[in-house]
């Protein structure tokens, strides 16, 4: 069976009655954006505000074991309560303040990571001074660990108890635009945390602070009085402290991926990798680099992997993608007359690349999507081209030239 | 003086006779983009080459001191040859492979950071497997520390001796365009390495490799022999090393800049932080956030600083930005009917935010632009408003607006 292939998400503000609209059409909002929550980001320093929201009776909280997340089915999230969570959590994490709990900081108590992801405005919920309402939504990684092994064990069994589950694997393109927004930016959080666990100016571990949005170096660690020689608390001085650094802040990865037309806009290059099962070819990417451009990283990727020349470069859209931090942007680039041959030898990362008529990807896009390893449609014949789902941007990338894009009324 | 504010550089690929061309216009390319340099990436594992491009004497060294560039001038940059910096980098740091200096890692053995920044093309130089063809950059970290002291600080004399000096603040936005793209690489990529020398998923030191482009963590460190209680090189398990792992490439954060225009399309929302000098102002901006598409970060960057509610966005242009290490995403957006109103109550980031007429914003972009501080140009009234120069995207994205970007063909 393939993969159900969601509509894709309304914008979240679907005004299209303006300047903007009329002249570049109608926003493409891509799988994983579209979120419903109001990140309220100003309130998470503020632990009044967090501590009523943990408690309030409209509060879900997302669970993850090893960063899987809770499901009833592949299409639908499972959200526990705060009387669920309060054996794993305690009464409240939030009941001091950030500069209360940097100068108590031991870096031997294990604490279970915790995220706010926002307020719900559509939903009944939380009224914080007046103007701020919604249900609230956090994070929760129970995976088992240290002191909290024994609760988020009984957790884990009690919620299976139920028939949900711990969904591995992509499942969770499967889910509604807007749960599937929720579910990014959770699992985003969440492995931005257990992957950072030291700080990397100075080597010493960090305590999340700022609801989950920030890592601290703290000057003092209560656990290292008893491991130095001096017996003492104080750390070595940390550049973070002196100043904000980037580093105490989650990382997002810019990241192109791009349609690629013949200089006569009637052929798309595609290419694959060697682990894809055959017929599977996708639109190239890549990391875009420190100090370039959206189109020059375009212009060198597609260089680099394919030998193709680009002349001009245009962005399309953008798509978050929690694997582990990437900000897709999508773009459609154009090969400049003679720059067309392709030369897979300078970087050795595809294992083929090829130019597909617009025609070709036409049929595979009605017949052939689906993730690698999933059968096509009921249309598909053997052998044919196969591309990604609707989910993935390059869908949509190939999509919007193969649907004119190159031609006609400008709809960036 | 104001600063002086070079023209904004061409596209590196200046075909625009394409239809991505006659449909969207000619391509932004913002100050700090537009580099002369093919960075070859692929060829950064391969120190045959790196040992030949080191040595070659077509090859330049941009000389940093505490991330300050070595200048000629405020408008041109000074370069090093190989003769120069060998004192301090020894003979050949890529004498041996990858694997061997992973091999052979000792934490206690300082190496002044030295980048591969790619191959100018435009001039005569190496020529590699009949391919790579062009005059090798490298950037070179030239602060004294450690063993690298009396060289390093022997070196600084003698270029200063010569008239040279290293360029303190910003002066670098004074630069040609293609020569601040290659000081923005240099310059992102030396802060990325001085900044994160421990690695942040074991809080051990790691080992800058991959020609400057990769930190790596070691599994052994003869340093840590004489450490520890076992007398062993081995260092604890890291997950950095059972897989590609974000943590070892260079990291550059996404940022959304906007001018905000009225739902009329009539006026533009500028807004001026506490610390900025009298009339000045600028657009918004602020980090994206994890699973945020460009348009959410707009729309909800613009609403916590100012209260507005956006409707429709879209994106202009990008510019990179190597303080430290910003990917600056430019777009402009449109306020809904009803949501102009300025509240800068949600967030305390902003001293004022205010409407502008369109008129206001063409005069100062014509006589009041320059950096914080700097004086405006000779036709500036005293009270009128202040701008941010052309090397700023914010200017562009300005002036975009003023001059059409709403009416007419579209231009992106």
């Amino acid at each position: 069976m393939p993969a159900p292939q969601p509509e894709l998400p309304e914008p979240a503000h679907p005004d299209i009655d303006s300047m903007l609209s009329r002249k570049f059409g109608k926003e493409i909002a891509n799988y994983f954006s579209g979120s419903p929550l109001n990140r309220v980001s100003f309130l998470r320093p503020d632990h009044t505000f967090l501590s009523q929201a943990l408690k309030h009776p409209s509060t879900s909280f997302l669970l993850f074991n090893k960063l899987e997340p809770l499901v009833k089915s592949p299409t639908e999230l499972a959200y526990a309560k705060y009387s669920d969570v309060q054996p794993v959590i305690g009464n409240d994490p939030f009941a001091k303040t950030e500069e209360e709990l940097v100068k108590e900081y031991d870096s031997s108590t294990y604490i279970p990571q915790l995220v706010f992801l926002g307020l719900d405005g559509h939903k009944e919920g939380l009224i914080y001074k007046d103007h701020y309402k919604g249900a609230p939504f956090f994070a929760l990684d129970i995976t088992p660990k240290d002191a909290a092994t024994a609760a988020a064990e009984a957790l884990i069994k009690d919620v299976e108890s139920k028939g949900l589950s711990f969904s591995k694997g992509r499942m969770h393109l499967s889910l509604p635009a807007q749960e599937a927004a929720i579910y990014a930016e959770a699992r985003h959080l969440l492995d931005w945390n257990a992957r950072n666990p030291f700080c990397a100016a100075c080597g010493y571990p960090t305590l999340s602070v700022n609801a989950g949005f920030k890592r601290t170096c703290p000057s003092k660690d209560l656990a290292a009085s008893v491991q130095n020689a001096e017996n003492t608390p104080d750390r070595p001085p940390c550049a973070t402290r002196t100043g904000v650094s980037n580093l105490s802040f989650p990382r997002t990865d810019p990241t192109v991926i791009m349609a690629v037309v013949s200089s006569d806009g009637q052929k798309i290059l595609l290419g694959r990798q060697k682990l894809w099962p055959p017929y599977w070819y996708s639109t190239l990417a890549g990391f875009l680099e420190p100090a370039e451009s959206v189109e020059e990283a375009v212009r060198r990727e597609v260089w680099e992997e394919s030998g193709i020349h680009l002349g001009r470069v245009v962005i399309h859209s953008t798509q978050p993608w929690p694997y582990p931090a990437n900000l897709m942007i999508g773009a459609i680039g154009q090969a400049i007359p003679g720059g067309e041959e392709i030369h897979l030898g300078h970087d050795a990362e595809l294992e083929d690349a090829k130019w597909f008529t617009a025609d070709e990807v036409r049929v595979a896009l009605r017949v052939g999507t689906g993730g690698p390893g999933e059968p096509a449609g009921p249309e598909y014949k053997e052998g044919g081209l196969r591309l990604p789902p609707k989910t993935a941007i390059a869908n949509q990338l190939m999509a919007a030239v193969v649907g004119g894009f190159l031609g006609g009324e400008a709809k960036i």
